[in-house]
């Protein structure tokens, strides 16, 4: 735990989290959390940029997003949790960075296209994506941040605030946040393409032992593969690339081997990767509706996380306003 | 005082007030706290997107400009007087508002042009000015906002917003709200052009009784009347224009008469004016100083218009989120 490297990421709560959430980002977030501090929120505003007419689904997808954070292993003590709508500096450092943002900067920002609904207009806030994610991001001074890939151009226009900001003023004030990319392989869903809820592909926190079963039982395999002694291809497959997700490279190599050999069945093997995700999320599920359950208990866990943020937030804004002489 | 018509408006903290501002938008607005609810505030934000590195000057200004709107007669039981960034719930409705805006809407604002420094760049906020404005007017759920005629465009975009927010989550919630406008005279500087701090040709409430003599006595009168016997054109003449702006309209045909028969002359009328001037000016500054030198007296005025202004504006935001959900 060197200098003052301080983690900051959000989670959008558009929906119930999925294997490919927990396995990636999330699990990312609990490793981080053993060696920086770190802080974690559940980005509502921009959940709101995005859905418009159905923010009544933010508010209950908030609450289950909190009790997944909560059972994959966050740990409130450890990390600051809360909810970014509760905190209300960042709304406060937004407009600050607004006024010093050039719309330019944003209208170029390549993920745009992909963030707005074809056929619909682009609302305000949405162009302002990137403003709001600096302003969460600074306002913890966060320098490290994880992301995936498609997120990386906002980051940049992180850094572009932070140094205007700094030279503007003539501070040495906000550090400029970097990426930390994730090191989990990306989950394939069970059509073959990336696990997400758009592509209605996801086995999902709240998916029941049968339900995973079913579920990987319709995966498509090696379509020249039908009688276990065909020798199959894994690196085509997209229950072989799930699979990784959750076993180390010699129960994946031994697999490889034993699918190109013709001694292991895709049946077979779909039954084993089963029993392979629902032991790994049997237990988080479990404390998923514990958490769902006991809402009292997950919301106090909310307060306190806020108020830990916002202790750490009106400190930066005071810092803020007194830089900018407001 | 009939229905539900409440009164919104807010000064931009730029600069030090002058002549213009008293005798236009601010009589406006004391004349209206005799008949509504009024709603009237210091727009630092809205400064803050139109000064950037400047920022330091809003502080200042603020102070000045506060103690300007005691000055001319508004009163804090009748009016709510307040200041913008002391009420938070400014930025979460505008945060709202932003998500249901299309960029669009805002790009095509025909006044964006005149706001935008022409060779900076435009500053993400500046682009949502409008965005903002909605926010400040139907926070308060108001119906009647004394404008300018060039922020009309602006106010039309408030009232798509209203009707937007209405119809998206099928309420009758927002007011659509209309502009007054004023019917007090634009007052010409002591140029001859509207009287505007951009041009630097203000009387402005910090002026001594010999200054406003001096910046009259500057005044470019009718070229062609050089003698008190020529015969003069008071309707090209902007010591005539401005005079108008404090005298009656008897008084003020008295002197046109007199300037075309060649009975009165540029000096003297000029001497005159500078004494109505100074007749009008003189209470106000009294006070206006008064409260500069009282500072601890002014910020407990701005902290009881804040408070009753976060009242109404937390009860709206709480129907707010109910009707979105979150
Ligand atoms: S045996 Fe396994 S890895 Fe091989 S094709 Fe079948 S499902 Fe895929
Ligand atoms: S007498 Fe007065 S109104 Fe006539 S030209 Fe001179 S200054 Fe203007």
């Amino acid at each position: 735990m060197a200098n003052n490297d301080v983690v900051v990421s959000g989670i959008r709560p558009t929906g119930v989290p999925h294997l490919g959430n927990l396995r990636g980002a999330l699990q990312q977030w609990v490793d981080l959390q053993e060696k920086y501090p770190c802080f974690y929120f559940i980005a509502d505003w921009h959940a709101l940029f995005g859905l418009e007419e159905r923010s009544r689904e933010i508010k209950e997808n908030t609450k289950k997003v909190l009790a997944t954070l909560l059972a994959v292993g966050l740990d409130p003590e450890k990390s600051t949790i809360f909810i970014q709508s509760q905190v209300p500096e960042h709304l406060t450092l937004f407009t600050i960075f607004s006024a010093i943002t050039p719309v330019g900067w944003l209208e170029r920002n390549p993920t745009l296209k992909d963030m707005v609904r074809a056929e619909e207009p682009l609302p305000y806030g949405l162009l302002g994506y990137p403003v709001l994610q600096a302003a969460d991001i600074l306002l913890y001074k966060g320098t490290m941040v994880p992301v995936g890939k498609d997120q990386q151009p906002h980051l940049e226009i992180s850094r572009e605030i932070a140094r205007r900001f700094n030279s503007l003023f003539g501070v040495e004030f906000f550090p400029e946040p970097q990426a930390v990319l994730n090191e989990y392989p990306v989950l394939p869903g069970t059509d073959g393409r990336k696990m997400s809820k758009s592509y209605s592909n996801v086995i999902s926190i709240e998916d029941d032992h049968e339900t995973v079963r079913f579920k990987v039982r319709q995966m498509i395999t090696d379509p020249q593969k039908i009688r276990k002694s065909d020798p199959g291809h894994p690196d085509i497959c997209s229950v072989f690339q799930l699979e990784k997700g959750f076993v180390d490279s010699a129960y994946s190599k031994d697999i490889y081997d034993r699918c190109v050999q013709g001694l292991l069945g895709c049946v077979e093997h779909k039954n084993m990767l089963a029993d392979i995700i629902w032991q790994y999320l049997e237990p988080i599920r479990e404390k998923y509706f514990y958490y769902l359950e006991h809402e009292e208990e997950l919301w106090k866990i909310a307060s306190y996380g806020n108020e830990k943020a916002e202790k750490v937030a009106k400190e930066t804004m005071r810092e803020v306003l007194d830089i900018i002489g407001l």
